[in-house]
């Protein structure tokens, strides 16, 4: 399979070097709008590419890992690519996925190409256990916990205040929620129950910290709903201590069975870190085997994580598969 | 979706019940060799019925739940039923997935009946868990921990021992292990390494406890490989202490990813099961939707869980789906 990679930021930086640790996979070229020295790629060989000229590659490449930003490049690049490639994204504006699956869906059909969006881990895994625990437990009720990590939406609202040189905000699970949730109880929670804020500010010198300090806990959707710590520090130690890539989270679903539902289940999927953009990266890359797979089939459309059978995302031969993993 | 039993032991009965659960789902009969006035459905209305008649059913069941034995009785109805009924079974000796696939492939296929083996959590959905894992983090090690739970086969093995009339076999994860394993290490373990087994064994009167512990540690591939414990009990204890079904376990995935493998990973499933024979029941009602969806989709033929997209297990509208879990 030859793999194309378009945007080469942490995301696309993460896929190439994901690209070395698939063997049944290869990396044709890398397509960024901002060719410069710094863009280097790791391995010898590896194009670098206009995005300008990416049409021309329709026959070199067997399917195209799309690693821009869900906010303003994937509802672009998405469906104009998915009419002339088999592509991947990891779109994750979770209240955006279905019109993006149908603007994506009407132009991979045009074009004979299947697509797969929303293949990271949340969404993406995290999705799909959601759906086998329910699945297997219709009586129950599901918990999905972010973190401790940094959330880059939150990062860029924070970023926008005026008198904000920089800014890094991190989702924190609420530890004792988790504890309950665990230990098989189910509250009522709500997003801003389970979870807390901390934002590190590198602010301009002369900037009213106070000010700062109350336009970010008031922000709505994004702050104000959530109990919210701010510090101010400076830009060395922003570049110091707050460059980890790190991320993680739990779904977990308390269910209940039996004649008199007398019984009790926990199921639980944890993910636990170094680099988000690089897991991302290796999740992207399983799913863009499934396009490609499908594709080879005959199948075309946008798909998500949720209508491909797991073994098309395995590299192994089916026969292999039921031995080496059932 | 109509449903129809076949066998009523533990793992028939927690089907019965989970059938309730699921609001598209009816129960239609229940089907045993061995009617008598112990067989009461926990519903009014529900069909007991001999397992000689079920064949007059075909035209009034959508699925089958395949509720019998992995040792004798699967090998056997799982192929032959599959002709002429939608199946879903939890056959779960690994070794055997291959061949059984095989038998049950050809017989659905000729009925243009669709099977579903191997439904369970292991196998099931820890195979799905092992799968989605090692795609998204090719470089790396899985571990899978079973117990504390009671091992059916164990026991029966136990039983046949002369001397012995009840007994039952946990299996017990190391504990320092599944420490070590969450922490991120990769120790190289064997099946051996990683679980211990505790026997409790209701001796005849008159029997040699020495010569029983004697055989029961030094059984191939069942005992001798673990550290086991023996303990002898009598008859209202075994009653009175070890009629739980509880039962769990976890798969877990350290992997590597970055340019230089530097960055560390950890994927985990795990499951905490008050009812085993119930869970699984439920596992099986969710893939017992597919085998229904596929079939009315024109599909035939055996699958397992790897082979089915996650949105033909759930009750939803894909609409619905995408809406709720992604």
């Amino acid at each position: 399979m030859k793999i194309g990679i378009v945007g080469y930021g942490n995301l696309g930086r993460g896929a190439e070097a994901a690209v070395r640790q698939n063997k049944d996979m290869e990396l044709e070229a890398v397509f960024t709008r901002r060719i410069n020295e710094n863009i280097r790629p790791y391995s010898d060989g590896v194009k670098v590419e206009k995005y300008e000229n990416i049409l021309k590659y329709t026959d070199k490449i067997d399917v195209l890992l799309l690693c821009g930003g869900s906010a303003t490049d994937l509802p672009d690049i998405t469906p104009f690519l998915a009419r002339y490639f088999n592509v991947v994204d990891s779109f994750d504006r979770h209240s955006e996925i279905s019109r993006h699956l149908e603007r994506v869906d009407a132009c991979a059909r045009g074009g004979g190409k299947l697509a797969v969006i929303s293949a990271g881990w949340d969404p993406g895994l995290f999705s799909l256990a959601r759906i086998y625990f329910a699945a297997a437990l219709p009586d129950g009720k599901t918990y999905t916990f972010w973190g401790k990590g940094v959330s880059q939406g939150h990062s860029q609202a924070a970023r926008k205040i005026k008198g904000v040189v920089d800014a890094k905000a991190y989702t924190l699970p609420d530890k004792s929620y988790v504890r309950q949730v665990l230990g098989g109880l189910t509250p009522e929670l709500s997003a801003g129950d389970m979870h807390k804020r901390e934002c590190f500010i590198v602010p301009e010198a002369s900037a009213d910290r106070q000010r700062i300090e109350n336009e970010i806990k008031s922000m709505p959707d994004y702050f104000a709903p959530y109990s919210t710590a701010v510090n101010f520090i400076s830009d060395s130690e922003m570049r110091l201590r707050h460059s980890s890539m790190r991320h993680g989270g739990l779904v977990i679903r308390n269910g209940e069975s039996g004649i008199n539902k007398q019984n009790r289940h926990t199921a639980e999927l944890k993910l636990k870190l170094d680099s988000n953009p690089e897991f991302t990266a290796g999740v992207l890359l399983a799913f863009a085997r499934a396009a490609f797979k499908m594709n080879k089939r005959g199948e075309s459309g946008c798909k998500t994580p949720a209508d491909i059978a797991p073994a098309d995302i395995s590299p192994l031969e089916h026969s292999e598969l039921i031995k080496a993993f059932l």
